[in-house]
């Protein structure tokens, strides 16, 4: 397995030397008070693999990240995180890039209040918590416009018809790319080591066999230098 | 510092040999769907040196915890839990004990439905998450009995009104005594390494000065073993 790593660092070593590239990863957590929040369970394990393998590819690498307990990859200019509105302001700073990865699991909604102090549990019925839409990170990087990367690269985490949902979020976020993969609680993806990952463009869809997150971050970086010396899907 | 863990070990040696004891750590993640939850920054760190200093001064020492980015402790029976529901069957079954010590952050709330698929964001409005109360998993362990432990000791993180709402909670919950510490954002109590610990039963409190969560958990065990050899606050 080392050698394999090996290999595909041999594989796409030099391929993006030069290239400004923005990695998103790991979840967003969203104040409800000082000390509870609404989360998700992304390890940041594959946005990580991918920044780290970006950078192995000789790309300038920034990782925007959610709260993970992971390491700062090697080489990376590593930007750390909470919420999904801290996350986006970090990603525009990071721009111009010619490539955009969104492996973050970015909360699509946030509390509408966040208390001061901690909320007390008191007498009364428990609350309900009201929420309001987050930005659309995904969208907003995709949205035409001088700045826009040339790839823009989504993940879609789904439970359930997963081609269908992820190219439904193709088209409307209006990114280049989807990476889908099933997070049903089964798989073990969410915080697991392996996938399997459906790759989608506006005309066409492939699927990878199952593999390691670090396998996949591998093959989207050559696939990345792929398009920038051809055909993006051929 | 290395010599005053070692001085303290040595001090704590052989207090608790033999007896029981039951220790919560760590936050609860309530979940909303199968990638989202309700969570909270507790890092585990307080409960899980508690366990190791009660190991360590040779109690019987059963641990649950929620999700934590930490290594089980050395000497400790250590149950791995999400939910505070999960918590509570857990520590029902480590019953009987003589001592709990109640130090994770267990969500007040949770989710009154749990999405079996991942919930799509859709076009319609954000949802609210409607909320029902959770099992207190402290008052229970408390509560009069057969099987209620003879110290049954309770955490209170505050971020206002440190003294006034540990007691409170005190008398409500029917434990023996509560730990009360400050958990504002500006002390970086939660995830930090220090804290100022108040300690609260029903007729005293004192105040311990700012030290490591490592040292309170030494200092604890000192007066767990004097409560089984004398009076509890003198």
């Amino acid at each position: 397995e080392i050698l394999t790593a090996i290999e595909a660092q041999f594989r796409t070593a030099g391929l993006l030397t030069g290239r400004r590239v923005l990695v998103t990863s790991g979840p967003t957590f969203e104040a409800l008070d000082p000390v509870r929040f609404l989360g998700n369970r992304s390890s940041g394990r594959q946005g990580h693999a991918i920044a780290a393998a970006l950078a192995a590819a000789g790309a300038e690498t920034t990782l925007v990240t959610g709260p993970v307990a992971r390491p700062d990859p090697a080489g990376v200019t590593t930007l750390h995180v909470e919420s999904a509105e801290e996350m986006l302001s970090a990603c525009r700073e990071a721009l111009p890039v010619e490539v955009a990865v969104c492996a973050a699991a970015v909360s699509d909604w946030r509390p509408a209040q966040v208390a001061e102090q901690k909320l007390k549990k008191g007498s009364a019925a428990a609350p309900d918590i009201a929420l309001v839409p987050n930005p659309d990170i995904l969208a907003e990087l995709a949205q035409p416009g001088p700045h826009r990367p040339r790839l823009v690269i989504g993940f879609a985490a789904e439970t359930e018809k997963l081609v269908e949902h992820a190219r439904a979020k193709l088209a409307k976020k209006g990114c280049d790319w989807i990476l889908a993969n099933d997070v049903s609680p089964a798989t073990g993806t969410f915080g697991g080591d392996e996938t399997t990952i459906h790759l989608i463009d506006a005309t066409a869809s492939e699927s990878w066999t199952r593999m390691r997150k670090q396998a996949v971050a591998e093959r989207l970086v050559q696939r990345i230098g792929r398009f920038f010396s051809g055909p993006p899907m051929s």
